[in-house]
């Protein structure tokens, strides 16, 4: 039927707003197509950088006079507020759009209401069309909104048998220059980088991405007694630099969070606040195996992204320590997303899996 | 150059070679593609069974008088004795075939100088065709001849973090229904099962194929201080069971093998020219991580198979124990040869590599 949406356009849509991953945080990426009356391509546009026109204004620009009468399929809720930029519904009203198509429902409660204020001004709104493809592209922000934290992805580089040293402590490299690549590139969308003081201590990381791209992550070191050394490369000029302690522990940097102790170690959910009220929408953390087992136990890794060498150890530290797993069923359960090589290695992207079928049944 | 031997005829010979992994042993597998004398496809045939006719014979018998002059592409050098069937270098002699093409010498000391029969006849003979593909086929069948010992494959089941239970010894299932289906193929594929006296005594495992396809493999348990129960499944009627023992050991079971102790543990080579003795080309270690350690350590694995379940542990038993490396260059590396989903978990197939450039430079 002529009047159902066509979701090559709203995947058109989704393909433009993922051009904006990496540089629109802390706000969403949007992509907008408009056809004119006639159901022909007159324009499209997306967010690019964050304080930069929205999706909608772009495409209207773009698509000029021949947007009246028009449809716009736009891949998340055109906003209603006055921000850096005007609202976007507004600019669909002014620009004279008969039809707003739309993937993901603004879950922003300061924002949301655009698709309330187009149907008002009779404007004929459809809602839900290829939402999951569109959700996908935008689960940091997603998470950011609805969770009120950041999207937390760890990272991890093992053998095959899960080590990250061997039993001397030495680990340079298990993984190959490509892949050591990827992770520079990983760490280029997040907001934030993680890592414990047991990791800053062993191996003193920079926890900075090369070549630089963009302004810098904020550098997040997991320290409750407050050991980091002054002259430790996580602390250099490169960029900021945060220290999470205990409450109570006296340290010498001047950007410091203090957080309550837990019988697991010191409050993430604390810290995650902290971050939330910064903008940090991604944050990755880079472990070590105590940190990594914290986060999980915890509930609060969103997504893995593990980098598999093709080795054999046998022995040394693994990758991951003590995750508040005892028995098998117990298993921090994954759906793989996503399996590459990555030179002569392989890289895995991972997420939870949804509660099992049986534990649903159980609440019912 | 109509004189050039044509790839394409011997990559078909490979193909049809591969028909008949699994039922061959202790042969090799071998196809053989037969052209008339204009080139024209004639016939052809593979080895099927062992104490079957040869992949020759099959082909020649299929293109019958066609055969004369024309060109035979074979897998494996024609062999040159009598052994359950007559020699494949005459059958091709008395058929007339003008051209012989073969890909892989044969390694066999007593069957080869099939090629030296041919020329000697006057044929032309062309070798060193597609090897590499060719040889890929007949991996375990080449490792039993030249090294006099079977083809080892270790298979592993872990988390993303290489675990195989969790704290409390729990550990079904890690993987899936799927992996373990896929797990009972790669036994199928072989001729003896090992596992050591802790998988038998912890999980008391039956280490047999479902749903039994052929003959079954031989079981073999390391078994150095002789505690295989009397009860335990892997004794049971569904296959026969031989019990590796270290030399001095008592033990009841009727099929023995008593090794030298070692440093590490007992005589591994032992224990494979055992095998040898009793034509097992293939052996599959199932482990558990001693076993799969002792193996890895001896440099006696020549394959490596992964079940990865997308899931994390942080803790419990490891699926590899130590493997005679203390520090990061001695690394047991290893090539990825195929990456594939099974289910919901991953497999990988690598092989261990060749030595660096940097090593073979050092010995210049």
């Amino acid at each position: 039927m002529a009047d159902q949406p066509d979701i090559a356009h709203m995947r058109r849509a989704v393909a433009l707003a993922s051009r904006g991953l990496g540089t629109t945080s802390p706000n969403p990426v949007v992509g907008c197509v408009i056809l004119d009356a006639d159901g022909e391509p007159a324009g499209e546009g997306f967010h690019e950088y964050a304080g930069g026109p929205h999706a909608e204004v772009n495409a209207l620009r773009a698509a000029g006079e021949r947007a009246r009468g028009g449809t716009a399929y736009v891949t998340l809720e055109p906003c209603d507020h006055t921000g850096r930029t005007g609202p976007c519904s507004l600019a669909l009203i002014e620009a004279g759009v008969a039809r707003v198509v739309i993937a993901v429902d603004d879950p922003n409660p300061v924002a949301s209401g655009g698709a309330e204020r187009l149907r008002r001004q009779g404007i004929r709104v459809d809602t839900g069309v290829l939402t999951e493809a569109a959700e996908e592209g935008n689960a940091a922000w997603l998470t950011f909104v609805r969770r009120r934290r950041p999207y937390v992805t760890w990272k991890f580089a093992a053998t095959l048998d899960g080590r990250s040293a061997a039993e001397d402590g030495t680990s340079k490299w298990i993984t190959s220059a490509e892949a050591r690549a990827d992770v520079h590139r990983l760490r280029g969308e997040q907001d934030a980088i993680l890592a414990g003081i047991g990791t800053v201590l062993a191996d003193d990381p920079q926890l900075t991405v090369r070549p630089p791209r963009g302004r810098p992550p904020l550098r997040v070191v997991l320290d409750s007694e407050g050991r980091t050394p002054p002259g430790a490369r996580v602390l250099d000029a490169a960029a900021p630099t945060l220290i999470a302690v205990a409450a109570g522990t006296e340290v010498a940097h001047a950007d410091v969070v203090r957080l309550a102790r837990t019988p697991d170690g010191i409050d993430l959910d604390g810290l995650l606040a902290e971050l939330y009220r910064r903008q940090v929408v991604s944050l990755l953390v880079e472990g070590g195996p105590v940190v990594a087992g914290s986060f999980l136990r915890a509930g609060l890794v969103d997504r893995v992204v593990g980098y598999l060498a093709p080795a054999l150890l046998g022995s040394g530290a693994a990758a991951l320590g003590p995750a508040g797993v005892t028995t098998i069923t117990d298993t921090h359960r994954l759906i793989f997303h996503e399996i590459s090589p990555i030179g002569p290695d392989l890289r895995f992207i991972a997420r939870p899996a949804p509660p099992k079928e049986t534990d649903v049944h159980r609440n019912r």
